[in-house]
């Protein structure tokens, strides 16, 4: 099974870095899937439903999210979608849904959301819901990837030995800077503390830099917000798992980005 | 001299408690000044000319504010204004002024703005900023009132301690809770942790219940509202001065609610 | 039903504090229960076995905890203790039990200890480990006490919320200063926001306060030590529980200080 | 002028890696400084005389550091030693230094140490004293390295740009993932999110996994330790740099794994 999965698509940009370099990278990894990170696909902040369409269209199989889904009038689309998954591990009562069963060419992946907790919300055990959600998907496939939002390390990396074995691969994201310790541990589960960002490649994750900086600088706080123009820049990872076993055969980083 | 200081002042039943209750106050303990933080009076978030205004003709002779003031549309009223502080260990790049000198019936009041840093932003220090400040005031006035809108009790009795015997009044905000630590420490200074607040008697600190409860149930972040009805409280203390020495001689804690 | 409940207990002066005061107000109070929070103890940090024993000899039933109680070398004894609960929203594994039942004078009292998440640890929801365990223990009686210690005053205020009718009394503790919004809560719930703690009346939440002042003037971490020597305090609250239906018929702040 | 810089040295696995890999890297890359970050060196915490002098031994320069150097019997040293800095955004009084001139072979490098502010400290501002401190440098060499200790990305790209053709180089640590966005700005500043760690290969950020685990699930905190056997890595960067304009010329990563 061949999955090419992106990290946090960050505004205009991020969605424009998609339409440019998707084409290509479908012909290069012929992925059976194709998922991304879209908690930022709406200028920055949340997604909404018209962009989760665009998105689609352009070939993802299933959008993941995190801390900044929570967009009020993104949420009845969300409580519906079978498309768009929140991090799992909020309570019950929060609309939308963590974990999806997704299939093609007679493939079954299973996929799950988290958020991290370090510098984060209080919400439910990533280890737990990890662990639970992971057992009800392996009735349907061996193959599951898992998105980890998350901002500190030390979780990513914990969450990732805690998996080993029990789920094909644990992407982080939420840092918008791909790391370089991609990886298979030992018991097959691939590996990565942050697949990085698609959007603007001069920016400050994502957002003008001269209002991040103004922002460090007075200590006063604003919205960020992204520019339109500016060269663009994709990164994601492709993941190669065997079907039967659910192991992973290869992760590999990708980065492509506008001249 | 003789001080009244309201504590945030939270949205529309904010300014209601204080328009019905100020009258009285001010034949009961018969202010020189008074002087109330305003960071929430807009709607629970923030400030606006017209509600400044408002305030100003309720009687407040000076607002004080905290980590709420930023509202975009407000700054460049903030930039010029006489009568709205921020606290004054944002850097020097923010607009607005931390500090003023307010005069009547021949008597001098310093008045400093200064916020924490535990749970808060990484300001400027707030320790050396009051002795910075304190100097500078103790040119013009003996008399000096600084409030520290500040989280954690710790930070704000080490600054008592810090300013004992510098100032007339360390008085806390932010919490929206008073407390009931009021003291005139030994060199002089009157202490509180918290002066409290005005507004809503029975929400979560000036907000609806119900949406503070939601948002602790489901961890999805949304904006709470100050409902227009409802029993309302205000929430201040009293002080009184020695006008030569600047030592305080009392302090002492206010509530009043509405039946 | 009459208890006194005493706010943080912090180290040597802390004891110190009770057992100077406990007698007499065990003679003005008459209390059946005396419970009190014994985070700081010894030291200024967690408990130890005999500590523990000496102030159960002074007369406690019962002591509550918080986030500071995790000394490795006090877990076997929390483990099987009956006598010193842990916050009860800690996950499953994690040593000792976070609630009680309590029986003297043939009157049964049922003890819930929580701790918060806002700028704490990412526990268990309080609000919902609040619920259950009040079900549980509403079996052997209608008398419920909790403990919430916890940093912001938004979320104890929502907890009190959530709780009132259900429980008889939410006693917060954790920030070292009393407040002075003790109330009785229309379902008939006493509420405070914190209840305070015994121990130093000079210093910065029973702390040394020049070492407080060198950690908040350098930014250099330090562990912050409880001298010995000092004039102490001693915050605490009276309740009187209507015992057959569990409502709060009177909550009374208690402070006596050293002169 | 050629220069290798190790990330966080990470215990006695992280000096095992520095003693394994140091004399081939040496071989390979000719540096004509190298340079560690070792706020971890001892035991996973802080630093020790020492264990500073087995790392000055194995042929380090000189020595960075972090959130994590403040060991109460290291303060004198710190205070003395001209080859350990801490960050230089403390207030003035913390003891130690935080940036240093070093000379070798007829050429200089200036190094500044800083520590983030986002979900750390609340220091003084790292733009500002970045500004201050390569402007004196400067005045010596245009050849400047500067080591940002912090959590946040958002933080750390943006300390990149602001530095951007003002210093040589600007080498995130603390998060101890090694990052993939290596590349030289517009203006001539290498620049690298973070360079990761040297110590265990197969812990969490250098400590026994199982100890993170248990921490993770239970939320009871406690130290975690070092194993002392285990795989090791180390983790750098190669930099060289023009010595008469400072402009940096290349980046590389740089990760050895013991097999
Ligand atoms: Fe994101
Ligand atoms: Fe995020
Ligand atoms: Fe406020
Ligand atoms: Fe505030
Ligand atoms: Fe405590
Ligand atoms: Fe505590
Ligand atoms: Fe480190
Ligand atoms: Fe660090």
């Amino acid at each position: 099974m061949r999955i090419l999965f992106l990290g946090d698509i960050v505004g205009n940009p991020g969605r424009r870095a998609a339409k440019l370099f998707l084409p290509e990278l479908k012909k290069e990894f012929l992925p059976d899937f194709v998922i991304g990170n879209a908690e930022n696909a709406a200028g920055g902040y949340g997604l909404t439903e018209k962009i989760t369409e665009e998105l689609l269209d352009l070939g993802f199989d299933l959008l993941t999210s995190g801390n900044h889904i929570w967009k009020r009038e993104f949420l009845p689309y969300l409580s519906k979608s079978e498309k768009v998954l929140r991090p799992a591990n909020y309570p019950e009562e929060a609309p939308g849904r963590g974990h999806a069963l997704i299939e093609k060419n007679g493939l079954k992946l299973g996929v799950i959301n988290l958020e991290g907790r370090v510098f984060m919300r209080p919400l439910l055990c990533p280890f737990r819901t990890a662990e639970r959600l992971s057992k009800e998907l392996q009735k349907e496939t061996s193959c599951i990837l898992v998105d980890f939002h998350a901002e500190a390390t030390s979780e990513k990396i914990a969450l990732g030995w805690w998996l080993d074995g029990r789920v094909s691969a644990l992407l982080g994201t939420h840092t918008h800077v791909q790391t370089a310790d991609e990886r298979i541990l030992p018991e097959g589960t691939a590996y990565i503390s942050d697949v990085g960002m698609c959007g603007l490649a001069d920016g400050v994750i994502g957002m003008r830099r001269e209002q991040a900086l103004e922002m460090y600088l007075t200590q006063v706080p604003r919205k960020l917000e992204v520019p339109k123009s500016g060269r663009v820049k994709l990164e994601a990872v492709f993941l190669e798992i065997e079907p039967q076993t659910g192991r992973a055969l290869r992760i590999e980083r990708i980065r492509r980005e506008e001249c």
